[in-house]
Order: structure tokens, then C-alpha cells, then sequence
């Protein structure tokens, strides 16, 4: 059902097929350099690994620093620790017997990580037995998982140094919606509180007594905030490596480093129905839309202004012709990746390597 | 790169785990009988293959009575007469040397059409030697492909017969946009002003004594004013296999008949911050979001009300527990049904059946 390599290695970008992944591989080896040079040594890079889906990609930010990935799934996880690595935080919460089994299972091949927001939750990991890295995720803005800050966490805590097949190994502060947030001062904002509910957790745990060995979270819209703020250890971006048209949207100014656009959807002309319009054969169901839609790269004039499930209608002056190729912006990376089993990699417009997106589809 | 099967034949839908792409078997079979018993013999099916992406759906169509399947692109059509279906419409346009040629390859393997709206197109479909059935395809409101009906489409024609090689097949006029059309009367309004170019290219065509085998295309929202209007010889309904909560949002009455939702993603509550929120483990890359958030099946009382990459969030009363699992109606079938490589094929609660889904991610 994988569907087979779009592409040859040594072929010119204009002769491959469409629609297609690409990745500039100078855009994202500038990328991953942008990013260390921008945090240094003062947190550790965990890059997360939900956006590229790819071991080849994870052995490269390692490579260059990251002390491993994290991911959303176990079935991600599995993807990544089966192509070679052996550093995995599994940044969510996982329920249900049949993905804790496989969680204790790939816990003997890799070091593996996990957040509870939950007491039942750390009662179910303890009695898998697997070797597990728990942290305690905190809600800190996103009304999604997580626990309140301060006393609830404290407690959860204590239920995982009371599970003596656990290791307590510290927060999870995580404000994803921030990321977003156009203005720099609100994102900022965001970030300032989150920071406090950080500080009052580990107050209290101090305490008692309870050391908290790492604080992670953070993503490439806000991870400077996290920085300088002093309150996390461990930063956990992952859209930095392509950069999106969203994340183009947001403002966007230092502390936080520019990174370039790193990952395209290559597309064809396929319709010239009136002067001013060019349908293309990437729609919906090849470049995601749920932030907005793709933009066209290095062509001013055009604008892709909707999607259907198989096209896009690209309107402006001076309109391509029939069989012109475009490269487009995805809207957002993370679920467009998620369309496509192979990366056409390039540098300078010729195809230099093939990677395959083993975590594509990755649901469970 | 494929998914391992997520479920076993045998096992109970509560066993299995999540996120997973459920089909309802015998509200499918009932699906395909409904549209059995509303069409009769009055124009021909071709279900279209894009819903569901599916040689052993397609085949089941077929046997059902279905003269052959249509869908997008020449790497689903690939997939299907892989699969065992001999007779596959691909109903676009097909522009690029690299496509043309796999589809004059895979014209040797099976009956294979396409269609065109551009002459220059039509020259390159020829020059390929491929043996194709070759349509027209007619705008007729959609604003996206097709030429305009009357004079322009029968030079077209003209160009097909000019091309020794090509079979011209007839017309597709296909309204994609009227199937979303919430009130009866303005879809059935939309397939009026259709029914009119058609008639109108066909009387052009007869005074030119050239012959318009079929007149093809209509989907689930529309399919019976099509079929009432004596315009249409062949029908392209997918979504109606599976009905998603977008067509459950229209209005829809006789002469449409009434099909069920045979599609489902089962999805687990992963975490419960607040009394009325729970957040499930099926975010946007397990149920597509471009037509709206999907619907909590036979929970009255809660509403999936947004979702971010992995999670989504169920709110109302009574709340769901952590770890139960809720079925989903998609609000988009066929851009869901692309993110999975299963269906897990359920009868009474019980899997029945896995499905692969070989035409998953097939783009090209």
C-alpha cells in the first residue's frame, strides 16, 4: 500500500512528477544550524519528530546536537526506534491496554519517555512493567491534556515515585496554541504564564523534597520564550525544519531566529479553463488545509486561492500554462506530510536522495 | 510503510484499538441496494473509486451491477485494475509526459478512459499510442476543469475523432459543487442549468451527425435530478457507499433516497481535564477536517467540537470515561478514508473483514 519512490536520485526537479513532497536540503541543514545557533547550550534540543515522521530526519537532528525526538503515537515511536532511534519521548498521553503493551515492549530496545495527566493512567503504565521515563504534563494554556499546576501535579508526582517501575523524570509544560499566536508580545504572554504555572510546580516539589531532573516543551513559534525564561530545560520544536505558511503568518522578530521554507508540494498545471485561473493537481488531499491554504513559492502574482479533494485553483497574472509546474507552500506541515510516503530531496533542483516517511499513517 | 492490520478478524469492535477506520458492513451492503433500487436500470453506475480508494469495495459495486468505477488519478487507476477491476474511468484530465505513459501502459491491461478539456492535451494522449476511451469534459458549474459546452466542446470532439488512435467516448458533465448544496431545490436548480449544456452540446453534435455515446458524471447529493432529467446515460455516486456528516448536513428528501453512515473512525478518550471535556485520541490526521468537525455517532448529548493534529475534543454530558471509545462520523469521507491503510470491516459489532486500502496516498 506504500506507494513507490516519486522520483529518481539525479533527475532535475522539473522532471518529476506531481504532485510530489519536496525538501530543499539547503533550507533544512540551514535549519537545524539556524536552531543551535539560536539556543546553544543553554536547553536541550528534544526536535519533535510528530512533524517529519522520518528516521532519516531524526538521525540528522541528532546528528547535530538533539538528544532525541519525541512524537505523538507509539506507533511513531516504533517507526522511529525501527530506523535507529534510541532516544524517544512520546510527548501525550497513552490510554488503553493495547498501546501500553506495545509501549512496554519497545521500552527493552529504546529509551523511551511518556506523559500522565492522569492517576489511573500511571496505575496502567506500572502494571505493563515497561521501563518508562514519566513525565507529568502540565495544563498551561491549551485546555487540552494535562493537569493543573501546583498541588494536582504534585500529587500525580507522587503516585509515579510510589510505581517503583517508573522513573519520575519531570514536567511537561507544552502551550501548542501559543505557537500560533500572531503578535510576538501575546505569544509572549502566553509563554510568561506558562512559565509560572512551571515555577509553582516546581516550588512546591522542591518542598517536598522531589527533584524535577527536566522541564520540556515548547515549539518553534515560542521556544526563545521558553528559553529565556529559565524555566525549561528541554525544548521540543519541530516545524523549524520546513517552516510552514502558517508559521509565515505569525510575526516573527528576535529572539526568535528566521528559519526558511524548507518543504514544497510540487505541482502541475492540469486546467487553463479561463485567462486569469490555473487548476493544479494538488488539492486538498495533497497539501493539507485545516491552517489555511499553500502558497505559491517565488511567483508574486499567483495565489492558490481554494482546494478541492484532487485540485487547486491558482489565480493571478502572469497565469502559468498548461503542464507549468509551481512549487507551493503547504499551509501546514505536520498533517501534509502525513499525505505522502516518500521526501524528494534536492539540492540546487536535482534529486540527491529518497527518504521514505515510515511514521506516515502512524494512527495508534 | 504501510500499517499493520489493527485488528483481527474475529475480534469485537471494543477490542480493537484506536484511532481505526471502521466500515459498517451491512450498512454498506444496505448502501449499495438503496442505490440499486432508486436507479434501476434507468442510467448506468460507475461508482467512483476516489471515496473509497478500494479494489475490494470496487468489486463489490461491480458485482452489484456497477459497469465499472471512475476516480482521479492515474495512480489510483493503477491500484484498481490491480486489484481486479477491468474497466476504470479517470475522470479528469491527465496532463504530463510521465502519466500519460503509465496511462497508455495500464490501457493494455484493462479498459481504461480519461477525460480532456484542452486540445494540445488531446495531441499528447494521442501521441502516446494509449487505447482510451476518450470524454469531453463539459463546465458546467464548478468553475475547475472543463471547456465551455456548445461550439467550444464540439471542436474538441472534433479533435478526439481527428486522432486515429482515441476513442471518443462522450461527455462528462460533473457538478461537484451542487452535491454541497444544503436546499433540494437549489441543487436540483444547479443539475437543471447542467441538463442544459448537455442538451445543448448533444443537439450541436447531432446536427454535425457525430454520435455522443455517454453522457456521464452526477454524485451523491444529486444523482436523481440527473437521472430524471434523461440528460445523463451513466452515474458517478461515491460518497453514497459511506455517507460522512457533510451530505448528513443537507437537506434530503425523495427523490433521493436515504442512505446510512457506514463509516466510522472509533476513537478512545485519552484524557479527561474537565468535567465536561474529554479529549479523544482522533485529531486531524485521523479524521479530516476540510467539511467540518466530525459527529459523535448515537451520543446525542456530545459534540466533537475542534481538533488539533492528534487530539480532538468531545464536550457535552454525559461525559465519556477515560478509555471509553466513541465512534465518529467523518465530516469528509474521502479525504479521511486517504489517511488509513485499513478498513476494519465490522458486522454486528464483530471485525469481520480487513480491507486494504491500496489506493491510500496514491497522488500521482
Amino acid at each position: 500500500m506504500s506507494q513507490p519512490p516519486p522520483a529518481a536520485v539525479g533527475q532535475r526537479l522539473a522532471e518529476v512528477d506531481t504532485p510530489a513532497l519536496v525538501l530543499d536540503l539547503d533550507a533544512f541543514e540551514a535549519n537545524i544550524a539556524t536552531l543551535n545557533r539560536a539556543v546553544g547550550q543553554r536547553v536541550r534540543v528534544r526536535a519533535h519528530a510528530k512533524t517529519h515522521k522520518c528516521p532519516d530526519i531524526a538521525r540528522r537532528q541528532i546528528a547535530a546536537g538533539a538528544v532525541g525526538v519525541c512524537c505523538q503515537k507509539v506507533s511513531e515511536a516504533e517507526a522511529l526506534v525501527e530506523g535507529g532511534v534510541h532516544d524517544v519521548l512520546v510527548s501525550n498521553e497513552i490510554v488503553g491496554a493495547p498501546k501500553i503493551a506495545r509501549l512496554a515492549e519497545l521500552s527493552k530496545r529504546a529509551r523511551l519517555g511518556v506523559c500522565v495527566d492522569n492517576a489511573q493512567n500511571v496505575r496502567a503504565l506500572s502494571d505493563s512493567n515497561a521501563s518508562l521515563d514519566v513525565y507529568v504534563e502540565l495544563e498551561v494554556g491549551m485546555a487540552r491534556c494535562g493537569i493543573a499546576p501546583g498541588k494536582p501535579a504534585v500529587a500525580l508526582v507522587r503516585e509515579i515515585l510510589n510505581s517503583p517501575k517508573l522513573r519520575f523524570a519531570g514536567v511537561q509544560a507544552y502551550h501548542g496554541r501559543a505557537q500560533h499566536v500572531r503578535s510576538m508580545a501575546e505569544r509572549k504572554a502566553s509563554i510568561d504564564r506558562a512559565a509560572d504555572a512551571v515555577r509553582l510546580t516546581k516550588k512546591l516539589l522542591a518542598e517536598e523534597k522531589i527533584e524535577c531532573p527536566i522541564v520540556t516543551g515548547a515549539g518553534s513559534g515560542t521556544f526563545m520564550f521558553e528559553l529565556e525564561s529559565g524555566a525549561w530545560d528541554e525544548i521540543q520544536p519541530g516545524s523549524y525544519v520546513f517552516m510552514d505558511a502558517d508559521y509565515a503568518r505569525n510575526e516573527w522578530a528576535a529572539p526568535l531566529p528566521r528559519f526558511r521554507h524548507a518543504l514544497f508540494v510540487l505541482t502541475t498545471v492540469m486546467s487553463r479553463p479561463r485567462p486569469e485561473v490555473a487548476i493544479v493537481d494538488a488539492g486538498l488531499k495533497a497539501s493539507s488545509v485545516d491552517s489555511g491554504m499553500p502558497t505559491v513559492w517565488e511567483r508574486p502574482g499567483l495565489a492558490y486561492t481554494h482546494a478541492s479533494d484532487e485540485h487547486g485553483w491558482v489565480e493571478g497574472a502572469p497565469a502559468p500554462a498548461l503542464g507549468d509546474k509551481l512549487l507551493l507552500v503547504p499551509g501546514h506541515c505536520d498533517p501534509t506530510v502525513n499525505l505522502y510516503d516518500w521526501y524528494v530531496c534536492v539540492r540546487r533542483n536535482v534529486v540527491e536522495d529518497l527518504w521514505p516517511i515510515t511514521a506516515r499513517g502512524a494512527l495508534a
